[in-house]
């Protein structure tokens, strides 16, 4: 039985990729702070222990206990817009914290490190993106994102430690977070219309996403390590199919039946049109069945009423207040 | 009369940026651990802080109290080829506490951050290395040094925080550091002669790098701030000359009249050939009196005949001993 540690596995991905990992007859330990994830979204069947990637003597103790054969590494802070005021709290948790995690896989010589990595490293490059190009990061997320994708081709060189990195963007879906200002658009708009808030865009939300359904990512990332000829590389994933925010709104509306007015804010400082190519991901691994996003939101909506009512999170970290958007701020 | 904060200031290049920097008027604050510098490198007429990077509330008060018109961020853990090895203490050192200090020049408008970066950037691409080419790094010091670069980047987008970066090479001199086995050849080969021993090379020596002295670097970097030109840009910045380590070998054999062996180690993953065009540099700055190989030699040579021998410092947190090549293993 294969030994599997899901970093972030209390989170919104990450407990789906455990899911799945559970499924496939994995051992499968989860590793989470509970700091973004939640316990009840830890799937059946696996083992959880609470604690942190900061925290290296933990990392030891467990890779000791367990000798891993394989990690899934998704574990972060994801709040890409946000990255800009959290500089230090971005780099420490998104790539201290997964330097610790190599390390140990490299000691206990793990099979294949699994790093759920970002499609934040394109920056603004041409659409659509495709893993040949030279990532150049536009924001300390995605610049921790990508600085681990090359200490991971680095340790490769140096140390044989076989890994595959994908860039996942927009995925939305059940367990998302929905009481999380910073990101996620829409669990944001899921969240205001439950609490009776109107929908808030940057800009004229012309801005658009491909954005992907959970179940269209999560089981790909989940059965990746059975593909040999995947180690060493790196994958896009999600949907082909862009929408703008302003469309998404109006479909989350029409779902929850709902009325709530749009309040257009200040445009941010963000990539405009994000879409990538998935034709690398195709040629190695076998299709899963789509989902629209029509049915997407649906299912996703008709857990997010009935999920768990919490009170909006604010970080209370902030490092840089200079230009921080005014919704932001702490009360 | 500028404030002006210089890390790593009892380093070596600090310690001469220093120096220039307090020759031109500045009113000259040194923040240094001595982790790897030393309090007879600080030039006389300068404050003095014993203080880490990793300190963000020192940083805080120390901006407070000054309001720096420009910092100089020369603090670094700079041994490229052990940083496979350490590669938290990499991380730590030379990204977050780099972040720390971005952190406080943008809250408190410093005028220019002026970071002293590395050719190690640039990876094993094509040479000459010029500016223009996207940078690839392939070990964790290059990518901390990268990551930085662009996280300065972002912080001129977002909060305007002006910046020039400098990439040297291979820089040596007077107040190099002898007793450190992990980096700087010339030290390294001169530290071994002093000590009667003999002098080691990783390969057969037919590597190359253009080794620069420090008087044709520091003073450079100490004038930049005059130049707002500059502000945003990269330079690459050293010597145009070429040499072999193992031609290198045998003139600092000659310049202490020495019949020490040379010992060929096992070849280690580092770049063959390093070297790097100097057009832009050019461009943007006057001319400094160029030093030949021979004669900066001679003089590091006088200097480290007289300078106080220490004991081979050793670095005792190995975080990988894997593939640790054997010489640089605690006794």
């Amino acid at each position: 039985m294969h030994k599997t540690l899901v970093t972030g596995g209390a989170g919104f991905i990450g407990s789906h990729v455990a899911r799945q990992l559970w499924a496939m007859k994995h051992h499968v330990v989860i590793l989470d702070d509970l700091s973004g994830g939640l316990l009840e979204n830890i799937p059946t069947g696996v083992d959880f222990v609470k604690g942190s990637i900061l925290d290296h003597q933990l990392l030891a103790e467990l890779f000791e206990k367990y000798q891993f054969d394989y990690v899934y590494h998704l574990a972060a802070y994801a709040a890409e817009g946000l990255s800009h005021f959290i500089k230090r709290f971005n780099y420490q948790n998104n790539l201290t914290g997964s330097v610790n995690l190599l390390n140990e896989c490299i000691k206990h010589e793990v099979k294949c490190f699994v790093f759920v990595s970002s499609i934040a490293v394109y920056g603004s490059q041409q659409t659509p993106m495709t893993e040949d190009m030279i990532p150049q990061p536009e924001d300390p997320y995605g610049i921790a994102k990508y600085a681990f994708e090359m200490e991971l081709k680095a340790s490769k060189e140096m140390f044989g430690q076989d890994y595959i990195i994908f860039r996942p963007h927009n995925v939305y879906g059940e367990n998302q977070n929905l009481n999380d200002p910073y990101r996620n658009v829409l669990g944001i708009f899921m969240n205001q219309i439950l609490n009776g808030e109107p929908l808030t865009i940057y800009g004229d939300g012309s801005q658009t996403r491909a954005f992907s359904y959970i179940d269209e990512v999560a089981p790909v990332i989940a059965r990746s390590v059975e593909n040999p000829s995947a180690y060493g590389e790196i994958f896009n994933i999600g949907s082909d199919h862009t929408c703008s925010v302003r469309d998404l709104a109006q479909m989350i509306q029409v779902a929850f039946d709902s009325q709530a007015t749009i309040h257009f804010l200040d445009e941010r400082k963000e990539v405009h049109h994000a879409f990538c190519a998935h034709d690398k991901l195709k040629a190695y691994f076998a299709p899963v069945s789509s989902v629209s996003l029509q049915e997407g939101i649906v299912r996703m909506a008709g857990w997010a009423k009935k999920a768990e009512r919490k009170a909006s999170y604010k970080f209370d970290e902030i490092e840089i207040y200079k230009n921080l958007p005014s919704n932001w701020k702490l009360d």
